[in-house]
């Protein structure tokens, strides 16, 4: 079964690295249903990952996303650059209806083998989310898409997560928030690398800009040493439903790109890294208590904190003694 | 230092226990916090919880969870009984201010010794949103708390799994929704044991309470012994604003804790346990890998893959060998 799987990996790599869209979007599943074929798929096309820019778009419902990423996209191919999305769903009643409508018109693009879009389902395993997200990604790349656009909606945890985890991750903002709202938002500005004020036609779209470029600045009195720099983000307005700002948004992330590989970009890389091996760890772990000689035993325990008799910690270790005993026992 | 916080932990679980508020407001935020006394305090405190009915209380952001929170926390005092609340708080643009208005709300309990509310962060460590909350809820039920209501924001992936590893899950939603609104939000709706259209003075109210029982009709033609069985939710109306329907649903609520006890609600308990002692596993094998005889190790692993020079898979591996290496070494 596992070779068979990695010979059918090796086979749809090789054609999804050759152009073949088909063996791509398989591929892409197989990594979305965390199956063998998804694991061989990943140890055989990671190594041959790495170069691609992988930009998270976040901000809340409305702010226009979706709007934004087709306007990039046009830019993109405009300039003759191949372009993949990844769009994490979250099946919401708040963006779900929003982004049928931008997958409509996507479909504009459905004869250009060079944009590939991809939308993910965000329900399903706990903290899985990234890890999924990173590996489709890291999947694109290797099948030669120099820029991976991570589309979320940053209302959630895991959602958040997905987009800061990019290289670079730019935060989309609507014109015209109340007051009320700008104090409780730090929460997303925090990643933000850039800070897009989208529907720049609004009526508010500068002065929002302007009171964003304000709150950035980095609070004075506070040393810089012990902890981590903030990021400073640029903010820039575009209005995406007519391309306007557009241009300058993809020379900000090309120029973020560049000015970041040593640093910024560097670090994001290592977290994504560390996230998707600790993700990785936990389905190990998981498999090896569920072999059949330690199936009864870990079921056991966690029947016994289910019922309160163990508490989770001396339940942890005592999986992580049962997972550590020598097979053939 | 383990045994320092043993110490403390007992001395502020037994203050707890015994209704000293300041001492269950320490205990949450070392469990917030995944301080050693977190740790010392669950491990005192599980084995003393599992009685109190754990309800969560999700939807979208508008629907008015914080006011029906409120509404039942009135109707719960009125009845003699005690209760807690647990509000995880997104940070987020869109629902921040609302609950900061209905933390203000709910003030007006601050006199009185037998509500205890208490909001989270659902930002931080990835995958540990569950995690705390559900020990957050056994520290509020070890200490008396019979009734907890866990207050999530049904928009990311990680809010929605808190709420669903409640006892008893409800939904809420708002009236007059739009048709392409309806088909996606079927997510939220697979989680509810209880679907509450509040805002009933509204019009429209009524005829989105019949749709909803509608779709919520298990699809004919499937066999059911293969999969899950639907939870066919009922669908309550309420207008928290008045009260209006509140009583009905803390009826609806106690039914479901007694006809559940040893159905979903079992489940529900079996889920909850395995996400906790799994996200514990988690953060012990990263202590593990942090010790100073395997750090330096263990960071050349998580660099390889962040350079692509070692595919994730291979890096777990190599790592749950490298915690399996006997100590001392």
């Amino acid at each position: 079964m596992a070779e068979d799987a990695t010979a059918r990996a090796h086979a749809l790599a090789e054609a999804a690295v050759g152009g073949d869209r088909l063996a791509l979007a398989r591929l892409l599943t197989a990594i979305e249903n965390r199956s063998p074929l998804g694991e061989a798929a990943m140890r055989e096309l990671y190594p041959k990952a790495g170069r691609a820019h992988l930009v998270g778009i976040t901000g809340p419902p409305g702010a226009g996303k979706s709007t934004l990423v087709a306007a990039l996209i046009a830019e993109v191919r405009a300039a003759g650059r191949p372009v993949a999305v990844v769009a994490v769903d979250p099946s919401s009643p708040i963006t779900g209806g929003a982004l049928l409508g931008d997958r409509v018109r996507m479909q504009a693009y459905a004869g250009d083998g060079d944009v590939f879009i991809r939308s993910m389902a965000s329900r399903g395993h706990a903290g899985g989310l990234a890890s999924t997200t990173t590996a489709a990604a890291a999947v694109l790349d290797a099948a030669g898409f120099d820029l991976v656009l991570i589309e979320t909606v940053g209302t959630g945890q895991s959602e958040v997560e997905v987009a800061a985890a990019a290289d670079t991750t730019v935060v989309l903002e609507a014109p015209e928030m109340g007051d009320e709202v700008q104090a409780i938002k730090a929460g997303l500005l925090e990643v933000a690398d850039l800070v897009v004020v989208n529907k720049g036609d609004k009526p508010g779209a500068q002065r929002t800009a302007a009171q964003l470029r304000a709150m950035l600045v980095p609070t004075t009195g506070r040393t810089a040493t012990d902890r981590p720099q903030p990021k400073r983000p640029d903010v820039l307005v575009t209005t995406a439903s007519t391309g306007e700002g557009v241009v300058a948004l993809l020379a900000a992330l090309d120029a973020h790109r560049l000015a970041g590989r040593e640093g910024r970009v560097e670090s994001a890389r290592r977290t994504r890294a560390e996230a998707q091996v600790r993700a990785i760890l936990g389905d190990r772990l998981a498999a090896r208590l569920a072999v059949p000689q330690l199936a009864a035993e870990s079921d056991a325990v966690f029947a016994a904190v289910a019922d309160h008799r163990l508490d989770p910690y001396a339940a942890a270790d005592q999986l992580l003694e049962l997972a550590a005993r020598p097979r053939g026992d």
